[in-house]
């Protein structure tokens, strides 16, 4: 039972870090001593201490033949940090209760072997199904190389995303709307295509306080993006990537003297191949992408299993129209069964809206 | 609270009638006497006893001097049944307590003004709001002369009401499907348009044990039903009605010896205008309707303010599509201010399904 108590306690550590520690994992501390915890600390940012180090550092007391709960493996690696097991190693610790552990090649099991190999206890998996889901991108990423996706829409309570001028503001009251600010926090960057920039010229950040702004990606197979926009406009302030197919070297040297990053990308149906650019992000290290639209982009996705999660939206308003927008574009399943199943949906209420959020089940292919 | 004890039991009564008593409105019946429940009852169908009566009828003793619980005021007028004043006032019953008034014009009033002129105590508007709700659809009919109607679609979690081949079967899983065969038993009839039985060849009945069948309602412009389809060839054991602007003897006078009751309506934009229909139902005595598709009609209901009611049946998959179908069709609102509010939502969940249940806020005729 106290296992699952100092675990639960460095749970709720390690999501203070939540929008801030990318492309790193989020992780959480606790050192007990004689039932008492004596240290707690998280990683608070990139390029900051590691959860373990911190925790070490704000001990009380000597952490010597203390327990030391971390909800992920140990490192062992140099990165910008030096590895957390040489300081576990120094301060004297004789046991580590680790929650899950970290498929990152570089770790993956050796930092808990060089623990052992130093006459240390080392117990794993302590509520690790939820130690998983903490950094379920993260793991996502380092596992295939890819970002994390979500695809996030907002939606009438019949399935528009627009009336019939093609006019979206607003399908959703302003508390929905800063909780998707939220989520453009927790994701590593957020990505439009051109047609939503083009139409309502974003900024694409995050309005709230103590947040982070996201990368912001634009898919733009034909270099459209103005150089006037506001997205272009705040690329030295905020990074701004545009993602095409377009190899145009004046043009791109135009975007890049505003600040912007251009990711020249390989073709599929005439457009950007968002399989091309997703594995360019991930090498970039953006390890999770939140998708807010269009309808094209969102298909184009989906159909080619980049998508690992729907955020759906829904707004009790009726907009109907034959030719008003839904949210994913694109051929569509040709049969129910061909469908793409989200499972473990659940439902909030957020104010007069609600949000149905789920775990896509199956990235078929879909052939017609 | 001893008061609303007997009213919520009278309120329970009531419900068992429900999908049975159309064009009646459900009643229950509570009568009490020296602190003891002494009889019980309900209007348990349409042509059988009211409330009032059945509960003096059950009366384990005399119900001289006794408190008689009812949902709804006793009616005074001759229908079907002889007016319930007059059992109450045979009874010798001392007291009456109601849940609220019965707007019929033929009552509306008079029921409770009849009891106090003969010296019986009358208290009215215990639980009144509940007691409104439970026949939300009667009360609508009663004073309109249109039936109440709902507005019921199942969708993917992105707003699609079909594949883009036009498939549908199935949306949601059968425990949502058998949910709204037990709103097919609680409506007096159902109605869709001749596209969806040309798809589809629907029976439109209701599939469940101690369930009645609606009223099957056709809006048919053209007349186009087929004779041998399952809803024609059903016609002689489950009424069905086809509404249309066909005014052709001889292909009418074929629907009938079917036993289809068809309906010359009035026509608007080249249809069946549905307003004139409502009021033709309405005259009949069908006092609530559910509208089941497709997307042109529910848009035609809509704009013409006839809805008062949306269950939207949400399944946890994606279909994507251009072009495939949404719930409601039409122009659509223009502007998103332009769009029709639903109040009062309220999301249930059904298996891995979603309900969200509303009421229609705005009325509004839309001009673009």
């Amino acid at each position: 039972m106290d296992d699952q108590k100092y675990m639960r306690m460095a749970l709720d550590l390690a999501k203070k870090g939540r929008g801030w520690t990318s492309p790193n994992p989020m992780v959480g501390a606790v050192i007990v001593k004689d039932g008492k915890v004596i240290g707690k600390g998280w990683h608070q940012k990139y390029r900051s201490l590691h959860a373990e180090r911190e925790a070490l550092a704000n001990c009380r007391q000597s952490a010597k033949d203390a327990t030391l709960y971390v909800t992920l493996e140990p490192c062992c690696h140099h990165g910008n940090q030096p590895p957390c097991t040489e300081a576990i190693l120094e301060s004297g610790i004789k046991e580590v209760v680790v929650g899950c552990l970290d498929p990152n090649p570089l770790v993956a099991g050796k930092g808990i072997e060089i623990l052992k190999n130093h006459g240390i206890l080392v117990r794993n998996g302590i509520l690790e199904q939820e130690c998983r889901q903490l950094n379920q991108a993260f793991l996502y990423w380092i596992q295939t190389g890819y970002p994390y996706c979500a695809l996030k829409y907002a939606m009438t309570l019949d399935g528009k995303i627009a009336a019939a001028s093609g006019e979206s503001k607003w399908i959703t009251s302003s508390k929905a709307r800063n909780q998707v600010h939220l989520l453009r926090h927790e994701y590593a960057a957020i990505l439009v295509g051109i047609n939503t920039v083009l139409k309502d010229d974003p900024m694409l950040n995050c309005r709230l306080e103590n947040t982070k702004d996201p990368i912001r990606i634009v898919v733009d197979t034909h270099l459209r993006l103005p150089l006037d926009s506001q997205l272009v406009q705040s690329a030295k302030n905020i990074p701004l990537i545009a993602a095409t197919c377009q190899n145009d070297s004046t043009k791109i040297a135009e975007y890049e003297k505003a600040g912007v990053t251009v990711l020249i990308c390989q073709s599929k149906d005439n457009q950007v191949d968002l399989k091309d650019l997703f594995y360019q992000l991930g090498q970039m290290k953006i390890n999770s992408v939140l998708i807010e639209g269009g309808p094209a982009i969102a298909a184009s996705a989906l159909d080619q299993g980049l998508v690992q999660k729907v955020y759906t939206y829904i707004s009790p308003k009726l907009f109907g129209g034959t030719h008003s927008k839904s949210p994913i574009g694109g051929q569509g399943a040709w049969y129910p069964s061909d469908c793409i199943k989200v499972k473990g949906c659940k439902v909030h209420t957020i104010g007069a809206d609600f949000l149905i959020e789920g775990e896509i089940e199956s990235n078929v292919y879909r052939d017609h």
